[in-house]
């Protein structure tokens, strides 16, 4: 029985019925002492049960890949070629400018500014450390982790609208003409944390062309869903690159990926792309802290995948699975919520997040009642630099985790907590 | 035929012909082509093979620690708690005070010493990058990657002697007692690398104790030989936390480990032991760069070994293999060295190296001749701060890697260069 009136156009009385109505559903919701999580980004059991396999490669005997390498001991700080291959193949990059490491790309990324900060970059004027300032541009909402690592370095961080084709262009050509201080964008260019967004291709074009007044800028390009389609038609991985060396700015993007939500979360590869240069100059410093990353772990994926093709099968499997997750979230939130008018949210052709923005001033109140009835949700703030959303409206949906009933309770139970705040809100 | 009389006391027509000999057996070593490495303590193929069954762990369908976590997804940054608890035994250190990471403990080093430096330590005054200058005590001849560390973030290593018990403890005590800038010291307590030393409790009391200047002052305890020795009797793991505390200096060990040469080198476990305060600063900071530690190559270690004792009857497979290695170095020294008086080297009961001091003023040269020979030593200098040996004398002998037959090539052709670096220098 769907809602016939706008909630913002509903008289006082009407105000008041809805509050009662939703206060009454809220009860319920409370007493059902639910037990759900909605917070992060995790691959389901059943997703993880995908790569079983791995859990006994590279079997006994095995223990050396195609150049002879024997895996099990020490050294090869690039990892090894015909992984690089296969994931090059995917993104889009030549086996010489992809390295794979352990299992975070966000150790990579940390790692990158770490030594910049510490060292600077090959083209720095100095390095980051002795700059009066770093700033870096977020695109927001945006991934909470990036914006951690920028955030405990004591950087600057703007934040930059985000748009269904990437983050705001005008902006940022602006800012990053006149302020030589900006050393670094944070970008996840396919189906973004948590919007979904997929950047352009003339979002891109301009982003690796438009004039910086740093020498060293970077885009940090956390390429973490560029496999991760939720439909037919995958989102091209662009040619980052490629495009930025054409356009004369061959060291502009440092590109980042793993098989965390491919494989197993906590025990896949990370990748680094980025040119001959930047290479170099991270393998140099990342030389300092080991000898090597884990071959076999790497061998390990090699033998479960075989090829590009391998990975790709391997994600439609994802995609089986996530597809009906996703329906439902956006099928609950259409039902509930639809004709209220006081939700908007983002329908992800890809990726592991449904981005949600309530009523303005609202967010937090709808995480606390979310919190107080059992049901987890990112924290309020965390898609902002600084955790702070200008105008408290955007919550991330992770669906991915849940078995679907219990997303079905907690999206239900997100979308009272939803209209309870909004009549809280409008009756004051 | 050993040779009678001592090199520095023959006369000069015996030098002569000494060296004439010498010389005729470089010609002969050169004319055999070997390609021989004795430069890193790296595993033997052999020695990899004691963990073959870990190419085929935790096996399908195993995938929970005795907590009930899923080891395939995100999280625990702590580590396993059953894998801690059996290290935590060996290492003398309870399961709360150790955590369990990734492949390379010298990640681990590392990275605390770049928190330090970008954020400081609990107790510092400042963080390092403020500090006008931080110092280093560097044992020597000590680990080239430690001092890498250091030199690459610029700090200053003091070169420090290390004797058969440790470091040269009073020289430390004064040293430390007089300048704040000294933040931390350089340790390999158990068969130290290169010479095998192994630090007395008396070493280990004083450096735990002795007043420092700087409040900030760490040890970097690096027990990466403690259950690797090569005799019956082990070494003891002092518990340098417990004698730390109890010498009201809770906080100033970090104790490092890893599994790096009990399984395989490139795919171990690595270990951070510390006080409560120090470990919480370690995680607070390493979670902005890794969402948890690999916790399936954790439970394949687990699986692999099962408990402690597990972990020491395998040590003694690795004991079979590398105490013959030993045995022959050793052997060829005395054999073909021993008379000469122009080298000593130490004869370790544990860990992966024999330190050789050669005549002073030739080690470069013995290494330059070994390597026009094909027989790769680690470069002059490795084991001193900076690459610097201020004699240059030592040469670190791995044995660890080459067969038997290659050892003993190699071996005979390092004191062929020896001896003739040696004639050489006393002719001048």
């Amino acid at each position: 029985m769907p809602r016939q009136t706008q909630i913002g156009l509903m008289s006082p009385e009407e105000l008041a019925a809805e509050h009662e109505l939703q206060s009454a559903n809220y009860a319920t919701l409370q007493a059902a002492a639910l037990t759900l999580d909605l917070t992060r980004g995790k691959p389901s059991p059943e997703q993880l049960a995908l790569s079983s396999a791995m859990l006994s490669l590279p079997g006994d005997g095995d223990f050396r890949d195609g150049t002879g390498t024997d895996c099990r001991n020490y050294g090869g700080l690039h990892g090894l070629p015909e992984l690089r291959a296969i994931f090059g193949e995917l993104l889009g990059i030549g086996v010489d400018n992809l390295i794979a490491g352990n299992n975070a790309s966000l150790e990579l990324m940390h790692d990158t500014i770490v030594y910049a900060t510490l060292h600077g970059l090959p083209d720095s004027p100095r390095r980051w450390a002795d700059e009066p300032v770093v700033k870096f541009l977020c695109p927001s909402p945006g991934y909470d982790r990036h914006f951690a690592i920028t955030e405990s370095l004591g950087f600057e961080m703007i934040p930059v609208p985000m748009g269904p084709d990437g983050p705001d262009i005008r902006m940022i050509a602006e800012l990053l003409a006149a302020d030589p201080q900006i050393k670094g964008l944070w970008a996840v260019p396919n189906y973004s944390n948590p919007t979904g967004a997929v950047f352009s291709e003339e979002v891109v074009r301009e982003l690796v062309s438009m004039p910086a007044a740093a020498p060293d800028f970077r885009l940090f390009w956390d390429n973490a869903y560029a496999v991760h389609p939720l439909t037919d038609t995958a989102a091209p991985v662009i040619d980052v690159l490629g495009l930025a060396a054409a356009a004369g700015n061959p060291h502009r993007p440092f590109v980042f990926a793993s098989t965390s939500k491919i494989t197993f979360a906590g025990s896949g590869v990370s990748f680094l792309g980025a040119s001959t240069e930047n290479l170099n100059w991270y393998l140099g410093h990342a030389s300092k802290k080991s000898i090597g990353p884990d071959k076999i772990n790497q061998l390990r994926h090699l033998r479960f995948f075989s090829d590009a093709a391998g990975v790709r099968a391997h994600m439609q499997k994802h995609r089986a699975i996530l597809e009906p997750k996703f329906a439902l979230v956006l099928r609950i939130l259409e039902d509930r919520l639809g004709s209220s008018k006081v939700a908007s949210w983002t329908e992800p052709k890809g990726g592991y997040f449904v981005s949600l923005d309530v009523l303005e001033g609202t967010a937090a109140r709808v995480i606390e009642l979310a919190k107080d009835a059992g049901i987890a949700l990112t924290a309020a703030g965390s898609a902002f630099p600084y955790k702070k959303d200008p105008e408290d409206k955007n919550i991330r949906i992770a669906p991915s985790f849940p078995a679907l009933p219990e997303l079905e309770q907690a999206m239900d139970g997100v979308a009272t907590c939803v209209l309870l705040a909004a009549t809280e809100k409008l009756q004051k």
